[in-house]
């Protein structure tokens, strides 16, 4: 066997921004994945697994993080003799592989094609509290039509999809603008330079913190922020600014009102228009189903990051209230979003392919559940088959092998079992709901010790064996009786 | 909105090695990780999931891809200004993330600490048919116990997953060996030369191919290989070979003459002596829970690649016979392996711990049973509601959603509507097992149509809309009947 050759302890971490997740955890987002990709599934969407790995190339450059290392994605060179191997990475998101998936594969794939996915996506990061390089998406979209059904029914199945894994209606909304909308106010306005079209698009993002007069500073000569730091401004001409408050003042008591005011607001822009009529025709879609504005509702606000979304765009955010890390009061946000994007497969192909998807963000959408205690952990420790006699390990086995059998979750204790203290703690940490213990006592009288440890736990800690064993929770069977016994005990605690 | 530069198209490839898996490829993977997690969890084993990247130091270089570029693993350096970055790395299996998860959290971890992971795992190697550079596998380890019996459990654990995911017990065989008993003959030997040590192993490894007087020669001189081509030999004395030669064929009638057999040829090597003592004690414990040598079975042939191995080592192999991409008989082969590695946390944290585990390869499992006709694919398309009339989407969404909430995977047809035979070819390319049908006729008469697509399959190729309503299997009933009607055919088909 090749020996290590000695070298400085390697530390025992992490890389910088990545994180373990352990028990609970991990079995309350595989439920939650299976949750939702159920309702995928039942929407007539099929299962995609994409290899984390696509050359950098296929990838393209759509993340926002222009200034970070790569762009924002983890990537490396492959290994060629003459040094020209492809540039591959780690996806960034589940959107971008499906484009290259389907210009790869389309004359196998039926279309429409609906697919679903799930599974961690990694971006080169700062990271910061709560903020990870790798984290979960579970996805659904539709490539290959461009019907704006397809879009309602996406929102319709995000509404559906939050209710079925514990988010009750009124706790959530769906939120949907269309980007022609945008691009329409942007003609409105005149504003035709790509970084003032950016510009204006920053500003529209931040009207939920700063208000109407806020935006009319930010977008004419700047504004001085709560912290007293001066912002500049995008350096619009007052009048200029004009639609793009109307629009952000838009919303209405109902999207019928909200659709006039938008109309207002885009003015004679012939793609404003478009839009308008697409988000009309998708509230109409949604309202013969029975999804009122109580779940998906027209709101101008919604923006979205990504720049290669080209149409209707939706988010879901939860609407109740936590507290965050200084205690104050917020909404938790949001926890999906999605869109339609019509270019990204024709990177690839040349031809136009419409596609529209909706991504969930497993791990927030978890964080809210737990925040609000919809998580039911019915995580329960293992039953400890405790040893008394190093020598009788096989007897120990057995008992084992047999609450297994009778479908209890058991185990025997492995450790050292000299210092008896240490497996009444080890259970402890386990969360065990039931330990076994049989010594040579035991064996002679052909009987097993039986404990109840969620009435016993809290004095389990510093307990002899002979106190332990004096509890009136715990109970002398017959071997025989041992499983049917533990599972009377399990019962009862349930 | 930023717009994309022109570039040249990017092509739609997954990068070397890499592959996408679609629909009943991945829920069939789904089901099985969730089996055998449930198998591990049952036997007390809590999930874990790490990190996907690793730095490259915790990781260690434990595979044996020498040779390969950054030996085996996809690396890359964090940016940093001073160039200082820390090498990150893809993970190349489950057992380096776990030492290293271990030693950073031990003080929170209960000692020992079982736990279970699954997940893809990366290689760097040459890619090859059916050889991938990313693919699952699915652990469970126990860490923190010396006691043999861990390892015994392992291999009991290990047989119930292989049967619980559908290989009858006969198909399957775990075959336990311990590298001390390896050690042991290498002492016997007198073979210390590190180098010289790992050439006797691979040797070892292809004694089921070469036979005994194969073995002997590429231990002496060398042998003229079947393609014609002189295998150097290790240049060993006879009298150097011959406890290897005994080991190798000490496999006898049951467990107990293979035992004897070993300890001729380990001769007085306490440490081989120890690891015989270790398989009589593994062997002992796995017949008093009932596992007998038709399950699980102690051979000496089993050496396991991993350099990190310490004591006993175990693999389970499937013992049905394939064809090969020759068509020629072959046995399937390993699914899965693990062994003991006591020195593995130690790296990070200078004091032993104890550990053992297996990992069972999930994807060549997966093909196993397929290969066999085991995995019961229920995969079923989702019933299509067709498009007769555009601007009556609205109602067509009405009936999916209906469909939906009576519990029936359905969904509206996306695509262009014009052409009536793509809809059908859509359904078929679905697998759909029922399409809905209506038009002005239907909505005027309150009715719609209903095709079972199982009985229509074969014609609905290249059927007009006119022939296709002929057939038999066409059911027109009143709209109010149609998530009953369709749940009727359905239940017919099944």
């Amino acid at each position: 066997m090749a020996k290590q050759k000695k070298a400085p302890r390697p530390k025992a971490q992490t890389p910088k921004g990545f994180r373990d997740y352990f028990g609970v955890e991990v079995s309350e987002r595989a439920e939650m994945l299976r949750t939702i990709t159920g309702v995928y599934h039942h929407y007539g969407f099929d299962a995609l697994e994409s290899s984390a790995v696509e050359t950098v190339e296929s990838l393209g450059k759509f993340l926002p993080d222009v200034d970070r290392p790569n762009e924002g994605v983890f990537a490396w060179q492959e290994f060629e003799e003459d040094g020209n191997g492809d540039w591959l990475a780690l996806r960034y998101d589940l959107t971008a592989p499906l484009a290259r998936v389907y210009a790869q594969h389309r004359n196998d794939l039926p279309t429409p094609y609906r697919r679903y996915t799930m599974g961690p996506v990694w971006r080169n990061e700062k990271p910061g509290p709560g903020r990870y390089r790798q984290f979960y998406q579970c996805d659904a979209d539709t490539v290959g039509t461009a019907s704006v059904a397809a879009d309602a029914e996406i929102c319709a199945m995000l509404s559906d999809t939050l209710e079925k894994v514990g988010i009750p209606r009124g706790d959530y909304i769906v939120r949907i603008n269309n980007r022609k909308v945008l691009n329409g106010v942007l003609e409105a306005m005149n504003v035709t330079d790509e970084t003032a079209q950016a510009n204006v698009l920053r500003t529209i993002d931040k009207f939920d913190k700063v208000g109407e007069a806020g935006v009319r500073e930010l977008l004419g000569k700047g504004r001085l922020d709560a912290s007293g730091a001066y912002i500049d401004g995008v350096g619009l001409e007052d009048n200029q600014a004009e639609p793009v408050v109307k629009f952000l003042t838009s919303k209405g008591a109902n999207n019928s009102e909200t659709l006039a005011n938008l109309r207002a607001a885009v003015g004679d822009s012939v793609i404003g228009s478009e839009g308008i009529n697409e988000l009309e025709e998708i509230a109409t879609l949604l309202a013969a189903q029975g999804y009122g504005p109580d779940r998906i509702v027209i709101d101008p606000s919604v923006v979205r990051g990504l720049g290669y979304y080209t149409g209707p765009v939706y988010e879901a955010e939860l609407t109740f209230e936590i507290l965050d890390e200084k205690g104050r009061k917020r909404q938790f946000g949001s926890v999906a979003g999605g869109g339609r994007y019509d270019d990204l497969v024709k990177r690839f192909t040349g031809q136009a392919v419409p596609a529209t998807g909706v991504s969930i963000g497993v791990d927030r959408l978890l964080a809210a559940l737990r925040e609000k205690g919809r998580l039911s952990s019915k995580a329960q420790g293992p039953v400890v088959v405790t040893v008394m006699d190093k020598a009788r390990m096989a007897d120990y086995q057995s008992m084992v092998a047999e609450l297994r059998q009778a479908g209890i979750r058991a185990e025997v204790y492995l450790g050292n079992p000299k210092n008896f203290g240490n497996q009444l703690k080890y259970a402890d940490k386990r969360e065990s709901p039931v330990a076994v213990i049989a010594g040579g006592d035991e064996f002679d009288k052909g009987v097993v010790q039986i404990k109840d440890l969620i009435l016993g736990a809290k004095i389990a800690e510093n307990a002899t064996l002979e106190e332990w064993k004096a509890l009136t929770n715990q109970f002398e069977v017959p071997r025989s009786e041992l499983a049917s016994k533990v599972a009377e005990i399990l019962e009862s605690q349930s």
